[in-house]
């Protein structure tokens, strides 16, 4: 492996270095952008006076994106590592569109797989690693998931039934016309959303709907007992190196890890 | 107690052979399939377009169910104890509707009664036993159950007043037009549900639907923090042990039993 | 204080003897009539077709009121202890409106007075007295309303400061007419109510209520956390005398009290 | 420093003498007078018919703030400490406004102005520094604020997704027209708002809006688990010492200080 690429695999995939950081900030500022530039896309008045600036912008972006992604996969030894994994995936779907766009043409699909370079957004949440305080989220979150799915799955069977049974005391030719509607209409209600587009109208309904209410209230306390609870077992340690193994892409090492823990390559400092 | 019964006892009641993993599996699916059936035959538009094809798979069902219940009579010594449990009326119920549907027509309450079949989800619910997790979490709530249920009591009696003093201040006329309503909507608010159906439009109206809204804002506290307080000291250790006593049904046998703690029955590893 | 007014006080103001608990059952009983009695009469339709009825029944508890607010008085030594006591002013209100009525006539503002027997509800929450879980859950309450309340406050200031700003950025014409109306708005977000009778039209409106919007979902943890920390700390020890002193009306003696802690009274068995 | 600006100082900044807690209070009052007549103000309907009294007022208000202000001015020894502190700056902002008034005119773009006196409401809060109970939870949210942040973070992000979705599957045309509309609707729904006045009409888009809706009512627990725990390990221990250095104008010294641990000056007890 020749210097340079080590010096590459530095800049771009750690942190701990000046240039690192640099590139790191430098990559969010133009996803931000990136970002951005899709939403206002999506309003009309702003495509329309704007067409030609959004036509370069986009190119731009999509030239940066894409001589990252050719960076990402000179700098790492085992390239498939990178390619297959979610960031990899994400950020081949960010660039491909625009050009499968040129190709093609075609307006109006083009902005729904164009879209798909919002999921870049989910690289920001890398940024957190570097925030010590959300180690202890994160691990409290992972051990609280199963749980918490179990009870959500008890609450989504509750809404099959009491959906069910409102369907059939409303009766057709209201909101509660057919039992998936009438599901989606328990779920908004156990969960406290109340959006109001359905809303019973016989007394019977409304006499359900009351206990439905009181149910979402009364067990609404879970999932935040679980995490409570999760969270004061947590253990708070950041993981302060943010050394990323050259060799096979592997990221979570010790803070004194001299040698990668999965492929025995050794780590530059 | 012949073998053949004793092995039946073990496909259909019990989860720690192969056999009955495979046949609580099966009957999961067939159960979501005929959920999934009932939701949809509730569109109007479905129905009308597929109502040879919903007959057939009714049927089917139905037979499968029919077969399923007679198995579990015969496979118990003592039938009554499953006929008269929580599950046995169930079962009962799920595929009683379609015979007598059958024998006196009439397809509006049929459908009332075939969704009946809808409580069977509840099966489903047997699963998270082997989620060691969902032990603790039962554990918790079961423990909380007497004390949420005084604060919803309490909650409710506040309703009361509230919707009173509510139907008082904006009179009839509005969505406040009489007492129930005027609770229902009280409610509706204090949840922190808020469907906007009914809202207040005077100014004392809208000052008493604050404070209502604030106090609902600050209570909500209060079952939280009794699930929070009783699931950090409940013990999460999980049942492994999944026989039943082939003999009186019961379920819940400590991990090393040998015979039914219930009626000494032998129990078959 | 002669035999028959220990017998009596023992009926009508303790639990521990069975004619007690008779009498505190069935007083319970004709208040849950008595409440649903007045929620029926303001449906208007029902009022139509039974007023008759309501007319009788309206008497017929008045009656029963009076008598127990004339037993209660007599069957204590200090009788202005409890004329004077918040149950006492309740148990007038709730007899007087009725007589008054029978005098001056005049239905709707006799409605709204009537509607103050509704008050008697409160007296159900006398009962979760045997309830040992619920004196835990009053505890952690008692402890936690100081900084609820501080808590609350904070949050009707922040409700001041962004209605103002909602109501100068959508301006006039609106839902956000004036200020009151915007905290209003304001207060109904916050507790993430959201009737959506009034909601935000301008991007910038926008903007700011989903900043309010998420503030409300952050800080809704607060009390949760306040009521939490409090109920781990708090016993659950119930109070099982529930011997009320026939002299001074005191009702919170120790277990194995033998004089009143207040007037020295010897209390009955 | 001479006795009298001792004795100012003493009034306008502490509160452990009798004068400066009368100071406080009346000074309290005077606050939430000129609030309430802001939010006045902007009902139309009370404007014009006390269009003179509202004027009167108003200059009455502002001359007391006016004379505020210059006393704290005088009564410290470096003014710029608190000139630039924020409360000088909300406490100048509250008085220039009418000034500026009565010199440009202007009624509409005044009113905005004034509104700036709201801020003033800040100051209420300073009285929970007497407040023991508000110590604990200040600190637990200090503690928290982090971790929430993060937290708030990624629902924004989710929020981002979610919305780029729900325009996708709903189109243009609905309450989903543009992305940055879209993301607005899902902060409303994910926070459990809910108002209503964009809801999901398509199946698909309903779907997606029960899945949106469930997460939130899952991950409300994150932010109520981090202020619990950081709460049951925080200190309450309330801070007496309400003395204010006349030299520095720096706030929190130890109960027993002598001296301002800030600049060295002599502290009058």
């Amino acid at each position: 492996m020749p210097h340079w690429k080590f010096k590459l695999h530095e800049v771009i995939y750690e942190a701990d270095t000046p240039a690192g950081k640099i590139f790191d900030i430098a990559l969010l500022i133009v996803i931000f952008i990136s970002v951005i530039l899709v939403m206002m896309e999506s309003v009309t008045s702003l495509l329309n006076k704007y067409a030609w600036e959004f036509y370069i912008a986009e190119w731009v972006i999509t030239a940066i994106f894409s001589v990252e992604y050719v960076l990402r996969i000179i700098a790492i030894n085992k390239p498939k590592r990178y390619i297959f994994s979610f960031y990899g995936i994400v950020d081949l779907l960010s660039t491909l569109p625009s050009y499968i766009g040129f190709i093609f043409g075609g307006a109006n699909l083009l902005f729904a797989i164009r879209a798909l370079r919002l999921l870049r957004v989910f690289r920001v949440l890398k940024v957190t690693r570097y925030i010590g305080e959300s180690r202890k989220l994160i691990s409290a979150l992972r051990n609280s998931k199963a749980k918490i799915l179990v009870f959500l799955f008890a609450v989504f069977i509750i809404c099959i039934i009491a959906g069910t049974l409102m369907h059939l005391v409303e009766g057709k030719g209201g909101g509660f016309d057919n039992i998936p509607l009438s599901i989606y209409w328990c779920i908004v209600t156990l969960t406290t959303v109340g959006f109001g587009d359905i809303a019973p109208v016989t007394p019977l309904g409304r006499l359900i709907a009351s206990i439905i209410m009181i149910t979402g209230y009364g067990i609404i306390a879970v999932p935040t007992g679980i995490v409570s609870a999760e969270y004061s077992k947590a253990t708070d340690k950041p993981i302060r190196n943010t050394q990323v193994c050259p060799n096979c892409n592997e990221g979570k090492h010790l803070d004194n890890a001299k040698f990668c823990h999965k492929c025995g390559f050794l780590l530059n400092d």
